[in-house]
């Protein structure tokens, strides 16, 4: 079965759904909207030039509080020789913005008079003397606003396809609007469909699945400048279907019918645009995102149904319709890329273009070559690299978009880029966010999770990337992490780390401090029903276990115990079952995949398991000393004693915090 | 009088405002509210971090559609060696999304099977076979999504203070919460004072003006995830004023009071703030933004009067106030200073951070070095300049902030940055925006408003400095724009540009093309009260000339025929007033500051004037080579065959399109 064998590439899958809202004259600005000219303004997009109905000022203004004169008057004023002018016909009073008398041509400041009385004594009344008097002269227009100094009548105030701005709103009110043409949102109708589906909050059972798509998808429709409307869950149904995309396609100006988009037996949407309209492409060169549809319905009505005017006057009997796929990260990234430009268009602005970087790649990415393939990334600067650390790339990990700092991109035409190669990247955060991160990699613990959550109060981000204790002292090496998790125990001398750490990172200078002192042991089920007691256990042929992946300190901890107790890893059944975290062997134990893993006592508590501890150990930070002294790292160091962070981690059970931020190591 | 004796360092300012809140336990998180998780949480900040409920998937799902099996039972499957397994007790069809048996812990993709009936024979039932026949064994895993392979329950999803994304709602939801707790909006209360201000939209009479800055202001404050109160225009009545600001105070967080803090008579601002509180700072060494008053004013009912949950058990009995300065830029830069920060903290969020470039100052900036001075800039990218041309520095054209690339920084203690010199400046624009921009200088014409507005449509900026003809051609020199408009005719010739060009640009290679051919005339009140005819009336003393700045080709133009005509400048009443555009001549014109300057038909026909027409000449664009042939000027050149642009550039009057896009000159 090759149901993907038209996958088409992505450029020519959107020149395709261009070319159909060409057809369909529906490549344009859909319609003008005249909204008031208030706050509510702003993010829409100007859909005319605003052109200049008056100027501003409207009049000569003076620019300060004091007395109009005619400049020609103060000739031959000095501090030595005053010069006096009768309030009346040679001075007026004025305050800031206030009007100048035609006879008048400059200002003197209030600071720069001295006011008389009727005598010609000094006198504290500023704004009603008999006369004032100056010792210096004045140039015309000194301290005057020109009327148009800011607006001149007729002239261009913005441009038509302009997103407007707060200033925008007071430059387009001081030039004598108190209405503006704006484009109307575009309305785009959501449709999740699939019998699995249950909504947001829903009991779950085993099978049903969350439908939280058309939330991201609103969410984004909404960001983009349209108006997204939600439509309830449609059970796999192809005549519901079909009846609720027809109903949809009357008040809309998009489609995005979600799910049933796989190859698989509930995959109605190409049927339901083949009925209703034309199917322009059925899968996608493109990771992730694959089975894409994209299709224009006919409409029934043959109307619009737009109350507002239009640009156009002849409404379209076609609406364009979007299969997104269903697994959310595909669905979030078929939006941004089609649908983007598509609301840019109607909206008559530029699309959204993701500034883009060159980084170098932590960790080779393996990519279909005739695909074009988005990679989510967490970006950070170590020293002067632009680092790129590639997240999970299942289309189901919605937390790798969240994570994620950007998108590198590997294009259509090559096969994957190795670690340490150069990629482009397409960033999220600005520069000045990602110079804010800070890089750990190495083993995973629980704490790191917590010290995320203190060091964003003080304005730092930690990005950690879990490869265990091993693999982080190497990162470390190759100058691509700030610090690095890691327990490693030293089986001849008992020390942690120090050995590893000289062994993996020769002649560069280092800072180790210690982070926590934790238990290790083994997660069993709650009540522990296999009666497993010690690593003798893992002997016994119906008790699977789950392992840590290689270079992970809980491995090194499990082999040394495993080789004292001459435990052969090929007794063990699973022990080739490898997960990345302590969560993850907690996860697989909760859910009966495995019956025990050795884990720390926090994943046991996570996850409501019951936890047999066998071991102590140390857990470590450890920093390239150039890094240990940098302003980036500061909070961090600062963490370490933090009353309130100690306590938040004394609250995890198996954690002591009293080896916390003793200097281990200091080069 | 020295109001202002009292400005302190803005530094200081801020510091004093932040210790005021802190010791009205204001500086912190102001309440937090629990949401409904739906679109409207786009924007909003996390007031509490947000741990999983649930694991995601909650049970193993299969990845793809196929049949569920024990990877055990695959075993020893080869092409030329395939196995059969029963449907039921082997093999389970299964959807993408649904839960794998219990007994199952693989899944083997629809496309690798093949389906038998019950003879044994293959059948295109896909979900329903008999048996399914294999090729090749699998692991244990496959194509599986364990429990947990997105979320792990208890796992941070986000940390607190953090700005929502469409994709995190996505996370939330699927870590199972239909809620969301999230920082309440700050309210803020936004009052504008003054008897001379009049609602936006109202019919102007001299003096009157616009009050447009409490939609600014409110907009500021929309855009930094707060709740904007506009209240009416409060004309200039101490009590009044009192009563409005001890009103808003019971049921806001801020009070902006706008206007009324210069120093002027109804400087009744820094008097309220005494009379309802404390007056904290009066004048603070910025600008623009120099008159800022900050404060706290006690609330009379003593409690907060807010619906939601609070973070904190007391309400505050004081509310910090502002008074705004009145010039709408100040204005909108007090707001971004002091408020700003402020919000960041009432919603827990870090506050805005403006990127910083360093680029190359165009123009000399002066500063006086007791103050932090922030001078809007355009920005451009010049061959591999980065360039930062200052725009207007009047505190009242809000013009400036809407054409603002950026602010550049001249910090206290700096008398200013010379031309040639680098620059700080906070970017308000990215990087790839600024890359877009087309940086034209010289002479002004009202046709490039116009190229402005079409480029717009094709994805380039058009920033146009006006430094007059020759002006324009320096900056070529110095590698300071793409493009110059010139009009400088040289007398001895009677040809346009050529041999300024090689004056002013001895070496680089040009390329000149025509834009349009135009005609300058004196521009004269309506009906022409003075009975103006020719240069010879500029004799007449009770003829009042408005004249263009030296270096503009119509300077060069004008001096020429007098010259011709053996009149000297020195006879010319306003000889010596220099205006920068042609729009400028025609308002001084228009306002009646000059009975006559000379000038472009189009700047007459704008402003409504009458026009005598002396002269015609050309106007060209000129180009230096290496950017006549880059990308970014594609666009502008094609503009000059494009029959819409030279159809709306005809409807200008007093233009000559026939030579428009004819080259003069390419080297």
């Amino acid at each position: 079965m090759s149901v993907y064998l038209h996958d088409i590439p992505l450029s020519e899958a959107q020149a395709r759904l261009k070319q159909a809202l060409q057809d369909a004259n529906l490549w344009r600005v859909l319609a003008a909207e005249t909204i008031p000219l208030d706050e509510n303004a702003l993010g829409r997009v100007t859909a005319a030039p605003i052109w200049a109905k008056i100027s501003s000022p409207h009049y000569h203004a003076s620019a300060m509080d004091g007395f109009a004169v005619r400049a020609v008057a103060t000739h031959g004023a000095l501090p030595s020789k005053p010069l006096t002018l009768q309030i009346g016909p040679e001075a007026a009073y004025v305050d800031t913005g206030d009007p100048l008398p035609d006879w008048a041509n400059a200002v003197i400041p209030i600071e720069n008079i001295e006011s008389l009385d009727e005598l010609g004594n000094l006198t504290k009344e500023i704004r009603n003397p008999i006369s004032i008097r100056i010792r210096a002269s004045i140039t015309p227009w000194s301290h005057v606003r020109p009327l148009g100094e800011d607006i001149v009548a007729t002239q261009l105030v913005l441009p038509a396809g302009h997103l407007l701005k707060p200033a925008d709103l007071g430059a387009i009110a001081a030039s004598g609007h108190q209405e503006i043409k704006v484009a109307r949102k575009p309305r785009v109708a959501i449709l999740p469909t699939g019998t699995e589906l249950v909504p947001i909050g829903s009991k779950l059972k085993r099978g049903d699945i969350l439908e939280y798509n058309s939330l991201v998808l609103a969410a984004q429709i909404k960001s983009m400048g349209g108006e997204a409307t939600r439509y309830p869950i449609t059970k796999d149904d192809f005549d519901l279907i079909c009846e609720r995309v027809q109903e949809a396609a009357e008040s809309h100006d998009l489609i995005l019918l979600n799910a049933g988009s796989s190859a698989g037996a509930e995959d109605f949407s190409s049927k339901v645009v083949e009925k209703l309209g034309t199917l322009l492409v059925h899968g996608v060169a493109v990771r992730p995102g694959h089975p894409v549809i994209l299709g224009m319905i006919n409409r029934q009505s043959g109307i619009e149904n737009q109350k507002s005017e239009t640009l156009t006057p002849d409404p379209s009997p076609l609406i364009p319709i979007i299969g997104v796929p269903g697994y959310p990260v595909s669905a979030a990234l078929t939006v941004d890329i089609f649908v983007e430009p598509v609301i840019a268009q109607w909206l008559g602005r530029q699309p959204k273009v993701l500034p883009t970087e060159t980084a170098t790649l932590t960790r080779k990415i393996v990519s279909p070559p005739g695909d074009d393939d988005y990679v989510r990334v967490v970006v950070g600067k170590v020293g002067d690299k632009l680092l790129a650390a590639p997240l999970s790339r299942g289309a189901g990990v919605i937390t790798s978009l969240v994570q994620a700092d950007g998108l590198a991109v590997i294009s259509r035409g090559t096969q994957g880029i190795n670690a340490g190669e150069p990629v482009q990247v397409h960033l999220y955060r600005s520069k000045a966010e990602i110079e804010r991160t800070i890089f750990c990699i190495g083993s995973h613990d629980l704490t790191l999770d917590l010290m995320s959550q203190f060091l964003a109060e003080q304005d730092r981000r930690l990005a950690s990337a879990n490869v265990g204790s091993q693999g982080g002292l190497i990162a470390l090496r190759r100058d691509e992490a700030h610090l690095a998790g890691s327990h490693l125990l030293n089986p001849e001398t008992g020390e942690y780390n120090i050995s590893y750490i000289r062994q993996y990172m020769p002649g560069i200078p280092v800072k180790v401090v210690a982070l926590v002192g934790r238990e290790q042991g083994l997660l069993v089920k709650r009540g522990n029903p296999k009666g497993i007691q010690s690593l003798e256990d893992l002997r016994r042929s119906e008790v699977r276990f789950v392992n840590r992946q290689r270079g992970a300190g809980t491995r090194v901890l499990l082999d040394y115990h495993l080789n004292l107790m001459t435990i052969s890893p090929e007794w063990i059944v699973g022990y080739s079952q490898e997960e990345y975290t302590h969560l993850g062997v907690a996860a697989a134990v909760a859910s009966g995949r495995a019956d025990c893993g050795l884990g720390i006592t926090a994943a046991a508590q996570a996850l409501d398991l019951d936890f047999i501890p066998l071991f102590k150990e140390r857990y470590d930070l450890v920093f390239p000393k150039q890094f240990a002294e940098s302003d980036l790292l500061l909070p961090l160091f600062g963490l370490l004693s933090d009353r309130r962070f100690r306590e938040a981690v004394s609250q995890l059970k198996g954690y002591d915090v009293s080896v916390m931020g003793t200097i281990i190591l200091e080069d």
